[in-house]
């Protein structure tokens, strides 16, 4: 299998296609290998990590970015004149201080980091933003995932803005709204009789087969994943520059956790913010709690498991990223914790009712850890706490169908209001 | 009928609670009155609207605010200290350059203001942060609205946020989607069986029966429509302080075009762009178009309709603000126009494939009548064009359902892949 399929033989990679980017290294034996459309290591197929030399940057710089992720450029593998190429703009999403929440929790200071209101309502733009970059500067031909749905929904939007061919694959039991929100973007979504594991494993085969298709979360990943390390940023950034005590998120392939985490290192690192310790959490859902399962059992590797459970955004049974999210949990005091899909779908009402914000599946079972977290002595109610929203409600309704609803229907006239007692 | 019902009786505002307003004046006989929970003229019963007395503003001071709407706090009816209660922080959407929506329908240089990423996912959001802000200055002890969806949303979400009770009706025929996104932040969803014109109607009368109500757009309709203005300080702002030629906007209860054309106005007067003329043009569905009709027709009335469309945000028979839209339309030289409902599913796929923007039925009128205007000459394809995407497609998904959907279902095997002739 080929590893450098993503790029198209004949192109040359032009000067700081990649920014301040110098090179990728391996995350298991630091082996390093120069840019391009690889993501396994030469010597031991470890993933690579992408590596900089990052410059000098001031917190004024920052601000006086755009209202979007490309404030951060400098800190991420994209060229300079990176606005100028058509793209989805995603990022500067609210952090929203949380004092409801907080008081039903009982969380002293607690924020809510909502990524549910990015252009196609999830996270997942950050990190296709970088990956589009990638697949330009490589002048690949096609842009394409595997996805659990909120990837593939990001993917199609921002290849049709792009111009650029796509094709998404989903496990063909995904929601209607996820299927309906990538179709309307794009002419090719193929649905795959499988789990997500099985779609994954085909975006493998097919990249490692076909010519200049750049698999965002596959082939061009170490590009990809570095998107996530804008949520970190933004955070600090909308604290005043400073780092929470500790942070929950939730956890699929564990991409998300780890930059995050990166992030906050490159702060403290480039002197942006105090050094400060931040435990971090992870959130999963029950049916597919792998990395938890881990956690709770004190085992160093993850054993793959087969989903089953609302939180389909989430159901990766065997995650990339896994171990790396148990070393960074441990490493930092934090912890890992599953709940049920009825703890979700109350969590997600929760938030709702509490916050005005609708989250989806993957927001329920956060909202839901943190809510356990804090009931199992595990995460300090008295620390400054952010959880992050990854995705939207209206993308997985049918979480909540049987649990909301109007509360009378009535005929239009004030007799009817007064009987329905409402007032 | 009283109107000051949305105000607690005993409650005294306190100074400085509506910011640099003055005082209520009335758009038909220029009668003015004190600031308060009034919507209606003591002398000849027509609209009122806010009067103030503007300080002197710079763009840096607007530019060194918050990324949302209150960056242009100086310039609403709200309190100096407003980022200091809870709200849902809206504003501040992207605005995008689409070169390739342009190129599909000829115009030279195109660009649209996002309004689908706000907290619900519509422009609502906007309107109902400065509502919210009036009722708690009055001391409102409920926060209601008549619907067609989109403000239900947004107010059932900003009152869970800020913490006080919320009522909000609808027609009971409401799509799934928008009735599920209101009853998960309230208990208080009504269903109305009627059109929106009756559900309106219904609300009137509560609204003058029930003590300290704030029905959002019926008697603080003035603090409310308010928050529409932010959409037109936005787009000149993000043009870089200037006006664009020519604007798109969808007519509902022909409010929110009303108020973009008064902020263009007032930045010109504050200096803080340069004076030029803008084109208005309004955008109706096919279905539901009494203002539409009134343009073709060259009536000064507007004659109410039963609205038949699946533009369902759209569907008010009965526009409150009709004539108002006609008279700026006809003043600046622009046009209204209506579309028929398949024309506006086909807007729909038309802006996602073309610039990854997932819009509702109401944004699918708004694209599908830039593109018949550009057909029928009525609007000029080499001026500067903004045109204003309202909502979110993932609340009307059923409009598309029939027209996008996976191109192929395989089996999770390259061999499969092949053979579906994707690549
Ligand atoms: C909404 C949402 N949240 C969180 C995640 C987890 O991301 P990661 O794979 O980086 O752990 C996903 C992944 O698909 C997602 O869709
Ligand atoms: C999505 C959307 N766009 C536009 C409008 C029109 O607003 P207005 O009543 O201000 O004309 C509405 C009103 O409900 C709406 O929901
Ligand atoms: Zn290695
Ligand atoms: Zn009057």
């Amino acid at each position: 299998m080929s590893t450098t399929t993503a790029q198209t033989s004949t192109r040359t990679i032009r000067d700081g296609a990649f920014g301040h980017a110098t090179g990728l290294a391996c995350r298991e034996c630091g082996a390093t290998q120069d840019l391009g459309p690889y993501y396994v290591c030469r010597e031991c197929f470890g993933p690579l990590e992408i590596s900089y030399d990052f410059p000098a940057i001031t917190r004024e710089q920052i601000e006086a970015g755009p209202a979007n992720i490309w404030r951060y450029k400098a800190l991420l593998p994209v060229p300079a004149d990176i606005e100028l190429s058509p793209n989805m703009e995603p990022g500067y999403t609210r952090l929203l201080r949380a004092d409801n929440l907080g008081r039903e929790l009982g969380i002293a200071r607690l924020w809510v980091k909502d990524d549910s209101t990015n252009p196609t309502n999830s996270f997942k733009d950050r990190v296709v933003a970088c990956a589009l970059s990638a697949a330009r500067e490589l002048g690949s031909t096609v842009f394409a995932c595997p996805s659990t749905g909120n990837l593939a929904n990001a993917v199609a939007a921002a290849g049709a803005r792009a111009g650029i061919k796509t094709v998404v694959f989903i496990p063909s039991n995904l929601e209607t709204p996820k299927q309906v929100n990538s179709a309307v973007y794009t002419e090719n979504l193929v649905a795959v009789d499988g789990n997500y594991d099985d779609v994954n494993r085909l975006a493998g085969e097919i990249a490692g087969e076909e010519d200049g298709w750049a698999f965002v979360n596959v082939n061009v990943r170490p590009f990809y994943a570095e998107g996530s390390k804008t949520l970190g940023y933004e955070i600090a950034e909308q604290l005043g520059w400073r780092l929470p005590d500790q942070i929950v998120i939730p956890v699929a392939s564990g991409s998300q956790l780890t930059k995050v985490h990166k992030a906050f290192q490159e702060l403290i690192k480039l002197g942006l913010v105090e050094d400060k310790p931040v435990k971090v959490f992870g959130a999963q859902a029950t049916g597919c709690s792998p990395v938890s399962a881990a956690f709770r059992e004190g085992w160093d590797a993850v054993k793959p498991v087969r989903p089953d459970t609302i939180a389909k955004s989430l159901a990766i049974g065997n995650p990339a990223d896994g171990v790396y999210v148990l070393d960074i949990v441990r490493e930092t005091g934090g912890a890992i914790a599953d709940v049920s899909d009825d703890e979700v779908r109350d969590a997600i009402v929760l938030l709702a009712r509490t916050e005005g914000v609708f989250t989806e599946t993957a927001g329920g079972t956060t909202v839901g850890v943190l809510k356990k977290l804090v009931e199992t002595g595990q995460l300090d109610p008295e620390l400054e706490t952010v959880v992050i929203n990854t995705g939207h409600g209206l993308k997985t309704l049918d979480a909540v169908t049987d649990r909301v609803g109007a509360r009378a229907t009535i005929a239009p006239t004030y007799d009817a209001f007064v009987a329905a007692g409402i007032a």
